[in-house]
């Protein structure tokens, strides 16, 4: 038995393709996930803002409260229907991310609520590093103007398997998290993202395979598929990068699912055959893994 | 006037052929360092153990004390060599590596000596990471069968154009280091490094990348060219990357010099666009070059 993943598992990243319809978005989801449980997936991630289009403009009115009391499923619609998707395909579900609206600070986030197989919440992950950009002749976007930043470094413990680090697209730029999530023991890290027409191709493969080179463990970007006919043009390209770096498989911009098998041996492989973790000089440098981090409580 | 690189500069990275001849390899290694000075670089870089073939077996009779007392040029060819080339070509020397015995700890280490253009030794750095691997049908080294590790991150400062972060091949997997040159304010990376025939295809242009993107400065790897009679074939691929983690230039296999302008408009351009620097959240984890760091006296 492998010491970092309990057992093999299959992952599927959806390649979900979004419309203006919250509601439409939450059953065509739900669809694709049982299609992917189906298929013998039982980590299922959906991407970034799958619920909503991608865009400042929309996230408020898209937003919901989470824990709204009294709870209500009219209040936290997609919440509950993620919940109800991993317990009918009795899966682990990242739930991409959502635009939040949180009643206590009076802010918007974009949250990513993970859920177990029997429908409950094991982590909540609003995005840390706000995605603020704009490259000359390229690309320009500003979501701190709506939105408010998380303040924690999420890894979740899935009790068959083992654990997850879990970050949201622009997050992928900071190799932190990673090393983090990593050093902590996680089999793989999941990115529910959302790169676009100039970033993706720039980055979007090579930030995946530099955070799977750099940890030796899988890693898996999950976009949401491309509509020309929306207002943000998505990259799509969901990749999964095995823990040497090696693209195992990758979508092209139509929807889609990427289905890979996740094994503790190769990680245990990789990591004998280039042994960084008995290599590293944390007499010569500090360990980002040691220093003080804010988890999700 | 950039703040991190002072003027625009020709930097050249010489993929070496060597042979088992050292006072060859010093002779060669000159006529390509005037070369490239000739055609207008300021900065140039010669690859990993450029003086002696590459292996274990070969470092304890390459190996060369290079403070010796009282100081001779018969005790340590290639530091005198090194130091004339520089001040011939009137240029900054990164001297690839060579085997170094020091007569007090009595070790061998490997590594880099960085000259200016009067011919002063400028840096020292002793290869932090040893090349310890064993890729399961693939590749097996191990440089701690005779050399020790260096203790130190070195970031040499040219006067006349800024910071330069230096360090040895398998250093580049450790992306501490390149981190804390970068935050400390260095313009470009450089590596002499010799990757393989499995290492090199797998992982050495995505780490050159990898460093750039999440440092956003140039990265240069240099190599030695291959040569299929030596015990150890070097992958080549001598390669410069830009602060956006392009590729500038790459070579093939055989022996080349690669030339790049390296522009401080370019890094500013790219942080800019995408401001990884005022990003980061070290409120959430520790900044790794804000730690306790053994740097070169």
């Amino acid at each position: 038995m492998s010491k970092l993943l309990r057992q093999p598992v299959t992952l599927a990243l959806i390649q979900l393709a979004s419309t203006a319809s919250k509601p439409h978005n939450l059953t065509h989801a739900r669809s694709l996930v049982l299609r992917a449980a189906q298929r013998g997936a039982r980590i299922i991630v959906l991407p970034e803002c799958f619920n909503s289009p991608y865009g400042t403009k929309y996230f408020p009115t898209y937003a919901e409260t989470l824990r709204p009391t009294p709870p209500s499923e009219t209040d936290s619609p997609s919440y509950h229907a993620l919940s109800n998707m991993a317990k009918e395909a009795n899966s682990y579900l990242v739930g991409g991310s959502i635009p939040e609206y949180d009643t206590e600070t009076k802010k918007y986030y974009n949250t990513s609520l993970t859920f177990g197989p029997a429908g409950q919440l094991l982590a909540t992950h609003r995005k840390v590093h706000l995605f603020d950009i704009d490259i000359p002749g390229g690309f320009k976007f500003k979501e701190s103007e709506v939105l408010s930043p998380g303040n924690n470094v999420t890894v979740v413990d899935l009790p068959e398997y083992g654990k997850l680090g879990i970050a949201i697209c622009y997050d992928v730029r900071f190799p932190e998290l990673a090393t983090i999530a990593a050093r902590k023991g996680a089999f793989a890290l999941v990115y529910p993202g959302a790169f676009n027409m100039t970033t993706g191709p720039m980055h979007w493969e090579l930030l995946a395979r530099a955070r799977a080179t750099d940890n030796q463990v899988y890693v898996g970007l999950c976009s949401p598929a491309r509509d020309v006919g929306a207002d943000y043009h998505a990259w799509g390209h969901t990749v999964l990068v095995d823990p040497n770096a090696e693209v195992m498989e990758s979508l092209g911009a139509e929807e889609g699912i990427l289905f890979g098998e996740l094994r503790g041996e190769r990680i245990e492989e990789v990591r004998k055959g280039i042994p960084l973790y008995t290599q590293r000089r944390f007499d010569v440098y500090p360990d980002v893994s040691e220093g003080k981090i804010r988890f999700e409580d």
